[in-house]
């Protein structure tokens, strides 16, 4: 037994060894039509009634939809022979055992629940395609030396006021009150229990740092630029670090007709100007940094009324952390020359910070090696999305592929990444793994 | 009975030339004490259950409180024998003969009901001081050659989607579906019988050009500048035309996280640039005109994604209708830029017109002789709210006599006039009815 593995994991290395020699491609490719029927197949869970695969999928965290759709998923890991369990987090775990002992496992993954109104290729793909990667190792009897793990992260998305449920449990980042929140008159600790999790074991879901040799994930790009460039794999540099902001612009309320113009304390007009600051501080300096103000509201809300009040929020992301910092500082200082200049008074609160993370160089390295050996163009670029990939690197080395979103619409029943777009994507993702897993350690 | 009115005519007139030859003060004046009292008592109708004096009134027209309170008025009206009736429109007219035959009445009054959440002072001031002065000149048995005619409108704030609905009916300008609006549950012609007028019969309460010698208005100024400059009275110069637009930006919705500043189509970046011009576009020449948005929308209004639509409403006022058009022209063309420079499509639509009204010379000089003649300094200013007497102005000649509002505050529970402010105004209002009176015809 022990043999004949050993056997099997020189066979995978000789394959890895003759295509990074530059010979013809010896390696085992996915199969496109399988992994499209894979994606098909999951987009009937969460489907609105009477809809078709174009209707995209609500498929929320820990939702009826998201419960059979893990089912589904749990079923075909069987099929696959990964002995797949259920985490105290709710996370999916299955595991091929790997040809060399002692060595740590490559994790793969991403998440199947989506968005209220989102589509078939955000966190899908990534899933579907790490167990076409095992499928195919499978059939071509390919073993690795590394155990491989593949991941199902429970609740990606934003559920109970915050996102990355599974990963932040893997990491032990619970939030003040995280159990007792409640959301469609469910408590957030029976939501758990729902998709097979126990809030009372949630130390068990844990994973050590150094437990693993990589992360690796497969997401569409939900940003444009792939699709713009006509780049069919993007090698992720790192997730940026969000800091959000929430900002209070007192004014005074009075009548439109009654009240000159050099007499006014427009709130309104003092937060457009903090609009346009966001967008000259966001685009003062050269970079992928962006800036955003997504909410706005005001009080009292009349047109003969000048506003006296507005509530609006303002969020900076970049992959450079200290560059969120300063942005976020530039707009303060900027928020207190607004405000005298406009009579208003204007209060900024720091709300929250999402750290970013890099990916690992050598994990990037290993990508562009993967794609050029398939004759696929690459491009790096930063992830302006969270992902459970942020969480894992606080634990070990990480790294991401991205595929083209048509038109970089994303969260959205219309977001789409072509079949064969999400086939190479896969194939890149089994390359990358076969790579890595040449490697003992990642340095 | 025709000679002692003639007598007494006489009597009025004297006494009239020697005010106006600079001779001590020979004119009754209002009783300050009584003034504040009627104000006092009509604020117990509308008045928020266990409040006070200080809290306003909400006695929006038509209202359950707003019928008390007419009772109340019609009440006092036949104490002082002004035979009251209640017209079509629901406005309650009384009068009080003239000693001249064959001359038209002097009319003068305002408002009783409020906004939601409203003051004392706003229609009041104007309302209780006519009684006022109908008593005053009882009392001291002062004759006039005009009749007067005491009118107080029924329903002057919004109500049923437009304002001024009495002084509307008398000039017969109805709106299309005027009688079929529902508000609260209660279609308007309904509404309108509660408070003892008659749909089927409104063109009765239409009034003819010429049938009044002059329409008078005292009324609190609602904006700041009396109080701030220390003036205690104000003559109108005229009511402001107002011009409503409709503004609707679209850009485009997307992730804030994944979509590149350059990319951008932001609907709020541009909403923010109009904001910003029409404060421009207003203050862009010297002259009373103001600007403001009122009222802002944006979808999809969440913190991590690009606003892809804001509708928002402008509106323009000026003493000059010309001006206000050209305002109007100039965001028009400003807005053409604006879309260019932003990406998206903004569309912005005339919604609606209202003509303001010049007040007539004549008595805006009869208000300055009565103010000077008690002492009193004045400024002349527009009004920027909107006044019945803008519609009477479509009918013959009209003044308006402005006190001070404390801070500005208007259609507040804390808008507040000064009671010797009130009981000046009464005077102010008192003397140019006698002034008037003098003049067979004001020209």
């Amino acid at each position: 037994m022990r043999r004949r593995r050993f056997l099997e994991g020189l066979t995978a290395l000789a394959a890895l060894r003759a295509h990074r020699a530059g010979a013809a491609d010896p390696l085992p490719r996915v199969n496109a039509e399988r992994l499209r029927r894979r994606l098909e197949e999951l987009s009937v869970f969460g489907r609105p009634a009477g809809g078709t695969f174009a209707d995209g999928v609500s498929r929320t965290g820990f939702s009826a939809a998201d419960v059979a759709a893990r089912e589904h998923v749990l079923a075909q890991m069987r099929t696959l022979e990964l002995a797949p369990a259920v985490d105290a987090a709710g996370n999916i775990r299955g595991r091929r055992a790997g040809a060399s002992a002692g060595l740590p496992p490559i994790l793969f993954g991403s998440h199947i629940d989506s968005v209220r109104g989102g589509g078939n290729f955000d966190g899908d793909v990534g899933s579907m395609s790490a167990l076409e990667v095992v499928a195919t190792l499978a059939e071509h009897r390919v073993p690795t030396r590394h155990p491989l793990e593949v991941v199902i992260w429970a609740a990606e998305e934003s559920n109970y006021g915050s996102g990355l449920h599974g990963s932040r449990m893997a990491v032990g980042q619970l939030e003040p009150g995280e159990w007792d929140r409640v959301q469609d008159g469910v408590r957030k600790a029976d939501a758990l229990r729902r998709i097979g999790g126990d809030p009372d074991r949630i130390a068990e879901a844990r994973r050590e740092p150094g437990s693993f040799h990589a992360y690796l994930e497969l997401h569409v790009e939900q940003g444009g630029r792939l699709d713009r460039e006509g780049v069919p794999i993007g090698i992720v540099e790192g997730i940026v670090t969000i800091d959000d902001y929430d900002v209070v612009v007192r004014g005074f309320a009075n009548h439109a007709g009654t009240t000159p113009m050099a007499g006014r304390k427009d709130a309104l007009v003092a937060a457009s100007e903090v609009v346009l600051a966001v967008r000259a501080v966001a685009t003062s300096e050269p970079g992928a940094q962006v800036g955003t103000v997504g909410q706005l509201s005001l009080v009292p809300g009349a047109p003969n009324v000048i506003p006296g009040e507005v509530r609006m929020t303002v969020e900076f992301r970049d992959l450079d952390g200290a560059r969120v910092t300063r942005l976020g500082q530039a707009l303060q200082q900027r928020v207190g020359q607004i405000a005298a200049e406009t009579s208003t008074a204007i209060e900024i609160t720091h709300s929250s910070r999402h750290e970013g993370a890099r990916t690992h160089p050598r994990i990037q390295e290993a990508i562009a090696g993967a794609a050029a050996a398939r004759g696929l163009r690459t491009v790096r670029l930063p992830s302006g999305a969270g992902h459970d990939a942020q969480m894992m690197a606080r634990l070990g080395p990480i790294g991401m592929i991205f595929v083209p979103s048509v038109g970089g619409i994303s969260h959205s029943p219309r977001e789409l990444s072509r079949w064969e777009d999400c086939a190479q994507g896969a194939d890149v993702l089994l390359g990358t793994i076969l790579e890595l897993d040449a490697l003992d350690r990642i340095a």
